[in-house]
C-alpha cells in the first residue's frame, strides 16, 4: 500500500471560494456575513472535483491513499479573527470529511485548526475534538505562523502552543507544520514561505527541548524538511554547538520530514541523509507545482519516480510508503485494521 | 589558487565589541555616544586574531585567500538608525580594511552597508564608494532584511534597492546577500534567519525581472543558496508557473551560490544539480558552525574536503575554487593580475 501523507483540497467547487470571498467581504460589517448554511455543495460535485483530479493521478501514480487536509493557502489565519477563522475551519474540515466519506478506501482527512493571530491556540480544541471524534481526522495541520509572513507568535517549543500539543498526544495525533499563504511581500508563499516555515520550525526544536516535555509529540514537517537535510551538518553542528544531544535523540523520535520534493536529486538527498524510519511519502499533489518537468517529461510532484529511483532497498520503500506513516499517524493505522487493510 | 568567497571578521579584538556596547547603550542619549576615534586597536591585536584564527585555518585548508567582510551577525542593521549604522559600518569596514593590509596575499575586504529598516538605501552609497574607491573592497554584503527577522523591508526586485543596484553596476562588483541578527524570537539566527534569506531572496529574484533591469548585476547567494538547489526542480516548476524562462537563462547569469554545506551530501547536491559556472568556493570560517564533525572528525566548516570528494572532474574544481570568483568579482581578479597571479 502507498500512502501519501499530505495532499490538499485545492480542487474544492468554486462554491468554496465564491462564500470565502463574501466571508471576507463582510469582516467588519456583520449584517452581510455569510451563515455556515449558505454554504452548499452537492456530493456528485465533490466527486467529480476529486475523480477527475486528486483521484485520477493518485490512480496514475499508484498512490493508494491520501491524507487529506483543507487547501493549505486558503486557511490564510491571518484575515479576520478568531469567529472568521472557526466558521471557515469548520466548512473546511467538513468538506474533506465529506471527501472522506465519498471515498472511504482512498483519502483520510487531516484537520486545518482555527488559529488567528494572537489568539490562544486552546480555543482551537473544539474544532480539533470535533475533527478527531466525529470525522474521523488522523491528524491536524498546526500553523506555526498564523500572521501569514509578519512571524508574531512565539516558537513551537513555547507554553503558548502547549494545549494544542496536550490534545495531540491524548489522542495520538502528529501535527504536520504547515503555514498558509504569505501576505509578506518578501516572501512569496510556495517558494519562500512554505520551505521557509519548515526550515524555522525544525529549528525551534531543536534549540528547544519540547520533546522532554512531549516525549511522544510528533512533528512532519513537510516540503523536505525545507533546507534542513540539505544542511543536515549545519543542523548537526549548531545541536553540537547549543550542546543538544545527537539529532538520532534528541529530535528523530519526533520530527519526520515528508518527501515533497521535486527533483531526483533531492529525493536522493533526503534519502541518504535522513534515517528511513523518518521519511515519510508525500506528494502534495495536486498543490504548488503543477506542471510537466521537461526534463523529465513527467508532472514535478510526481514524487513517487523519485522514490522509486532512489537508492534504498525495497524494505526502506516500504517504509517510507507505508509502515512509517502507520507508526507515526496511528488512528489511520487503526482505521485500516479495521477494514482488515 | 583557491579562493574562498565568504569569510566574516568573527575574531575581532573584544575592544570592536566594548565599542558596539558602548554605542548601543548610549542609543536615545547623544551625549554618551562614543566616537569613532575612541574605538582603537593597533596592528599587532588585529594580527594576533588573524593568524591564530582564520590564516591558521586556511593554511591547514590549503586556502589561499578569503574575501573577508565584517562580522554578519554584528551588522545588526536594527539596532538604532542611519547615524547609529553609519558609524558602525565604517568602523567595521576600517578594520576589514586593515586586515587586508596586514595580510595582502591572504584578505581581500568586502563591505557591510550602513543599512537602516526604513532608510533610503541610497544613504548606503556614500560607504560603498569609499569601500570601493579608498579600500580596495572587491564586493558588498547586501542585507535584504536590514530590521532583523520582521521583513520589513520590500523584495530586492522593488526600485527600492535600486540605488545600490546602480552602484554596484558601476563598480561591477557583485552583492552576497547576507542577512544579519535575528531579533525576531521564531528565528534562530543562523539554524534558521540565515537560511530563510537565501532562499527568500532567490525567489524574490525569480518571480521578477530584476535582471532584465539589471543584466550585469550579480548576487552570490551564501549558504549553498539555503534550500534553493534541494528544491531545484520545484524553483524549475514555480518558474514554469509563472511564465518565466529558464533558470539557467532566467536567473543564472546573474545568481551564484557559495559552498557554505557542511556536509558531504550537501556538496554532493549542489555540484549535482547548480551549473559548474555558478558554484563558489566558500567556508565562512570561523563562523556559525565551529566544532568538529564526530562523523569525519574533521570541522564541519572545512568545506574543501567536501569538494575535493565531490564527483567533479579537475577543471571544475578549478572553476569552484577560483576561475568563477574572478569572473563575479572582477576587481579581485585585477587585483590579482596586478600582482601576477
Amino acid at each position: 500500500m502507498i500512502i501519501d501523507v499530505h495532499g490538499h483540497y485545492t480542487t474544492a467547487p468554486k462554491a468554496l471560494e465564491t462564500w470565502r470571498n463574501r466571508q471576507i467581504a463582510a469582516i467588519g460589517n456583520r449584517a452581510d456575513m455569510p451563515r455556515a448554511s449558505e454554504f452548499r455543495i452537492d456530493d456528485d460535485e465533490i466527486r467529480e472535483s476529486i475523480e477527475r483530479n486528486q483521484l485520477r493521478s493518485m490512480r496514475e501514480r499508484g498512490i493508494d491513499l491520501t491524507i487529506f487536509s483543507p487547501r493549505a493557502s486558503f486557511m490564510a489565519h491571518h484575515i479576520g479573527d478568531f469567529e472568521v477563522s472557526s466558521t471557515w475551519a469548520a466548512i473546511c474540515n467538513e468538506l474533506c470529511h465529506r471527501v472522506s466519506r465519498l471515498f472511504p478506501d482512498h483519502f483520510v482527512p487531516a484537520a486545518m485548526l482555527p488559529q488567528s493571530p494572537g489568539v490562544d491556540p486552546a480555543t482551537c480544541i473544539p474544532e480539533l475534538v470535533r475533527c478527531v471524534e466525529a470525522y474521523g481526522n488522523v491528524a491536524i495541520n498546526l500553523n506555526p505562523d498564523p500572521s501569514g509572513g509578519r512571524w508574531t507568535s512565539p516558537p513551537l517549543s513555547d507554553r503558548h502552543w502547549y494545549p494544542i500539543y496536550e490534545k495531540m498526544v491524548e489522542y495520538d495525533i502528529p501535527a504536520m507544520i504547515h503555514v498558509s499563504t504569505s501576505c509578506n511581500p518578501c516572501f512569496h508563499t510556495t517558494g519562500a514561505h512554505y520551505l521557509n516555515a519548515d526550515t524555522t520550525a525544525f529549528m525551534q526544536c531543536l534549540a528547544s527541548d519540547l520533546f522532554k516535555d512531549f516525549p511522544t509529540l510528533r512533528f512532519v514537517i513537510p516540503h523536505g524538511g525545507g533546507a534542513v537535510p540539505y544542511h543536515w551538518g549545519r543542523f548537526r553542528g549548531l545541536a553540537q554547538e547549543l550542546g543538544k544531544p545527537l539529532l538520532a535523540d534528541h529530535l528523530l523520535r519526533n520530527v519526520f520530514f515528508d518527501t515533497c520534493v521535486y527533483h531526483q536529486p533531492g529525493i536522493d538527498l533526503l534519502t541518504r541523509v535522513i534515517p528511513v524510519d523518518n521519511v515519510l511519502f508525500a506528494s502534495e499533489m495536486i498543490g504548488a507545482v503543477r506542471g510537466i518537468d521537461p526534463e523529465t517529461g513527467y508532472h514535478y510532484d510526481d514524487t513517487r519516480r523519485y522514490v522509486e529511483a532512489a537508492r534504498i532497498d525495497a524494505a526502506a520503500k516500504q517504509k517510507i510508503y507505508e509502515a512509517n506513516a502507520r507508526r507515526v499517524y496511528p488512528r489511520l493505522d487503526a482505521a485500516l485494521n479495521a477494514k482488515g487493510q
